[in-house]
C-alpha cells in the first residue's frame, strides 16, 4: 500500500482515479455473441457453453429434482445463517415500499403515483469457484417484495456441470424456480432477447466479469434496462485516533481479497495510524487463502494522511466510494456530511461484511465513482412509479385557462383545443 | 388513421410496434462532436454553433441583464399561468420526498436510507420555433426540490441569436441562473465533460432531436447518467360507449401535432365509436396550425376495435404507452389493471395536456414501450438513496456468526476475518 502524506488539494482528483483495467476491446466479441443468440437462440447458448465453459449443460433449466436435492446438501447451520440474512434483508427492503398520498393540487385535480412491479426481470449470479448465493438474496428478495411476476436467474454451472446447490437452495427459499445453467455474455443476451428455453425480460441485474459487463452495456442500447454500470469493488475507510488499526486492516483486506483490480483506501487525520495499519495489513494478509489476489489489489491501494477530518470528508465525497466505513469518534458528524457513497458503515463494529451478507442493506452498489449519480439496488429498482390523475369538471374549469395560455405560448394549438373543446361543452350545460 | 377491427391476439404484438424512424446512422457524427468538445472545449462549442446553427452566440452564458429583461417581456396573464403550473408541480413533486424510518433489523443493527441530492445536474431544453419552457418547469422544479447544488441549463438560441425570454423567465422564477446558449449534441457533450464556460455535471435530463438523443446514449457509456432512453411521443386512449368522440379526437390530435413520428392509438369495445372518432379527427385536424405534422402522424396511427374492455387493458399493457387516457364509465377499474404506462389520465375531463403543463405530474415520460421498465422523471430522479448502518457490540455478537458462516461458504476468509477479529476483541473485554 502506498503511503501518501498531506497531498495538496490540487492532487486529490488524481488520487481519486481508479486503477486502469487492462483494455481488452471486447466490443466485437460480445456483439457477435449477442447477434448469434438473437439469430440461433438456444443453439447459440449451447455453442458458447462449449466454446467458453467446455461443459455440456444438458437441460438448460434446473429441474425440480435438482432444486429439491439441493435442500439436503446444505448443512443446517448454514441454512440457519441464510435464514437470518433473508429475514433482515426482507425487513429492510420491505420498509422501502411506501404508498404515496393522493395530492389535490388544485380543487378538482387529483394526482398520485403508484408502485407497479416490472413484470419480467433477470438476475445474473456469477458462479465458478465461489457461487455468490448472497447476491441471489440481494437481488431475489427485493424482486419478490416488489411483486415481479417473472424472475429469471442465469448462473454458470460449476466444473461438475451442475449449478451450485447453494444457488438452488437460496432460489427455492425465496420462491424462484426459473434457474438456467448458463453464464457469461450469452446469459445476458439470452435474457435480453429471449431464446426457446430462456424467457425475455425487461430489466437485468447482477455483477459479472468483463464480458457480462460489456453485454449489459450493449443490450441497454436496445432499451433493456440494467441495474447500474459496473466496475471493480472498492472500500474507503475514514479513521481517526479512536479507531482500532486491527479492525481497519481487516476491513481493507476483506475488500482487497475480492479481485486484483479492487481498490482500498484509508483516510486519516492521525499521522500515527498510517504505519500501524500498514503493519497490521502486512501481518493479516499472510493468513488469507486469497493472499495473492489481495496483494495485487494492495498495489493499487493507498493510506492517505490529510490535515483534518473535514478534509477526509471532502476527499471521500470526491472519490465517491462504493463502501464507506466511518471509524471515528463522532461517526454521525462525518455521516451527516457524506454526499457521495454507495453504502456507509458507522463506528468500530460496523464492518463492511455485515452489509455484504446479513445486516439487511443491499450489497449491489455503485462502484468506480458512480455513487455520484447512481443509487444501489433497492426494492425501487424492481418497480416503476406510474403517475395517475383524475380531473373533474370543476377541476378543468379551475385549471383549463392556465393550460390554454401555456399551450398557446408553445404554439401547440392541438394541446389547447383538447381543453377548449371540453370547457365549451361545460358552458353548454 | 387505420381502422382495425377485432384483430386476433397473435397479431397484437405486431400492432404494438412503433413506426420505424428513418435510420440515419448518427453514431460517427455524434462521436466526432463529443471528441472535439473533449479536446477543444469552448472553441468546439463555437465551431458547432457556426456549423449547425449559423448563429454566433456571443457570450455562452446568459447575463443577469438578459435574465432580468425577460421578466418585462412576458405578459402578466402568462406569468400567472406559469405560476399556477409551478405551484401544482411543486405540490406534487414535494410529496415525493419521503424520509424512511430507521430499521433495527436485529437487536443492535440499525439500517436506514437517506435521500442525498445529485450534486450537479444538466437540463437540456429544446428551443427553436417553440421553446419548451414547460419542460424547464418539469425538470427544474424537482431538481430544486431535491436540493441539487448546481443546475446547468443548455438551450439553443432562437433565430435572433438570443435565448427565448420564456426560458429565461422560467429559469429565474425557479431559481436557476446558469443558462447557456448552446444546443444539439455539443450541448450534451459540454455538460458531460465540461468546457471552460460550461460546468461538467453528473446526470443529464431532457428531450431533443436525434443528435441529442444519440449524444445522451454515448455519454452514458462513460458513466454519466441520463434520465431515460428517448423515442417519439405517443398517446393511447381506451374508450367505451360513455366517451365523448369530440374529446377523444381532440386528445388524439394534441399528441399527433407533436411530430410526424408521433403515434396515437384508440382502443374501444364499442363498434360505433370508431367511425365517430374518425370523422371528428378529420374535422378537427383541419383547424390546426400544425395540420401537416398531425396528418403525417395520423398515417402511423390506429383506431382498434377489441372484443371487451379487458382486451383493451391487455393490449394497452402490451403497448406500454407513454400517455394513457382512460375514457370509460368505470375508469378506476381499468386503472387498477394497468401494468405498463408512463402517465395515466382518468375520465372524460382528464386531458393529456393537463399533465403536459399544469396539473402537477411530470411530462418527461418513457416512450417507445420503455414504460415496461422505466418510470417518468420525478424528484427521485435527482436524488441518490444512500444506505447507512450502525452496528454496536451487541449487534455484532447477534449477527457475527451468521456473517462468518456465509462468508466461509463463499470462500471469502477476509470477509469472515473482519467479523472474527472484532468478536475476539469483545471476548477479551
Amino acid at each position: 500500500m502506498e503511503k501518501i502524506l498531506l497531498p495538496v488539494r490540487e492532487n486529490w482528483q488524481e488520487l481519486c482515479r481508479r486503477p486502469e483495467i487492462p483494455g481488452i476491446d471486447l466490443e466485437n466479441v460480445v456483439r457477435d455473441i449477442i447477434n448469434n443468440i438473437k439469430s440461433e437462440s438456444d443453439k447459440a447458448v449451447y455453442f458458447y457453453s462449449g466454446k467458453f465453459d467446455g461443459i455440456l449443460p444438458g437441460k438448460l433449466k434446473a429441474t425440480s429434482e435438482e432444486i429439491l436435492d439441493s435442500i439436503e446438501q446444505i448443512p443446517q447451520s448454514l441454512k440457519n445463517a441464510i435464514n437470518v440474512a433473508k429475514k433482515n434483508i426482507e425487513s429492510f427492503h420491505s420498509a422501502q415500499l411506501h404508498t404515496e398520498p393522493v395530492i389535490e393540487t388544485i380543487e378538482g385535480v387529483r394526482c398520485w403515483r403508484k408502485n407497479v412491479p416490472i413484470e419480467k426481470v433477470g438476475l445474473y449470479i456469477p458462479g465458478g469457484s465461489a457461487p455468490l448465493f448472497s447476491t441471489l438474496l440481494m437481488l431475489g428478495i427485493p424482486a419478490k417484495l416488489a411483486g415481479c411476476n417473472e424472475i429469471v436467474v442465469c448462473t454458470p454451472p460449476g466444473k461438475n456441470g451442475k449449478i451450485s446447490p447453494l444457488i438452488l437452495y437460496t432460489a427455492q427459499l425465496i420462491g424462484i424456480s426459473e434457474i438456467f445453467k448458463v453464464g457469461g455474455a450469452q446469459a445476458i443476451a439470452a435474457m435480453a432477447y429471449g431464446t426457446e428455453s430462456i424467457p425475455k425480460v425487461y430489466k437485468i441485474f447482477g455483477p459479472g466479469n468483463q464480458y457480462v459487463t460489456k453485454a449489459k452495456k450493449l443490450i441497454q442500447q436496445d432499451g433493456i434496462a440494467i441495474d447500474m454500470p459496473a466496475g471493480p469493488s472498492e472500500v474507503l475507510v475514514i479513521a481517526d485516533n479512536k479507531a482500532n488499526p486491527e479492525f481497519i486492516a481487516a476491513d481493507l483486506l476483506s475488500q482487497a481479497e475480492h479481485g486484483p483490480d479492487s481498490q482500498v483506501i484509508m483516510l486519516t487525520d492521525n499521522p500515527n495510524l498510517i504505519d500501524k495499519v500498514k503493519s497490521e495489513v502486512d501481518k493479516q494478509v499472510e493468513q488469507l487463502p486469497r493472499k495473492d489476489i489481495a496483494l495485487k489489489a494492495l498495489e493499487n491501494s493507498k493510506l492517505i494522511l490529510l490535515a483534518t477530518l473535514n478534509d477526509c470528508i471532502d476527499f471521500s465525497n470526491m472519490y465517491a466510494p462504493e463502501h464507506l466505513i466511518i471509524n471515528t469518534a463522532d461517526a454521525n458528524y462525518v455521516a451527516g456530511n457524506i454526499k457521495n457513497a454507495g453504502s456507509v458503515f458507522l463506528g468500530n463494529f460496523s464492518c463492511e461484511s455485515a452489509g455484504d451478507y446479513a445486516s439487511g442493506t443491499n450489497h449491489t452498489l455503485p462502484t468506480n465513482g458512480f455513487a455520484k449519480n447512481y443509487s444501489g439496488v433497492s426494492t425501487d429498482s424492481f418497480l416503476k412509479k406510474i403517475t395517475f390523475q383524475e380531473i373533474n369538471a370543476e377541476g378543468l374549469k379551475n385549471l383549463g385557462p392556465t393550460i390554454e395560455l401555456m399551450a398557446e405560448a408553445e404554439s401547440l394549438s392541438g394541446h389547447k383545443n383538447a381543453v377548449s373543446i371540453r370547457l365549451k361543452s361545460l358552458q353548454n350545460d
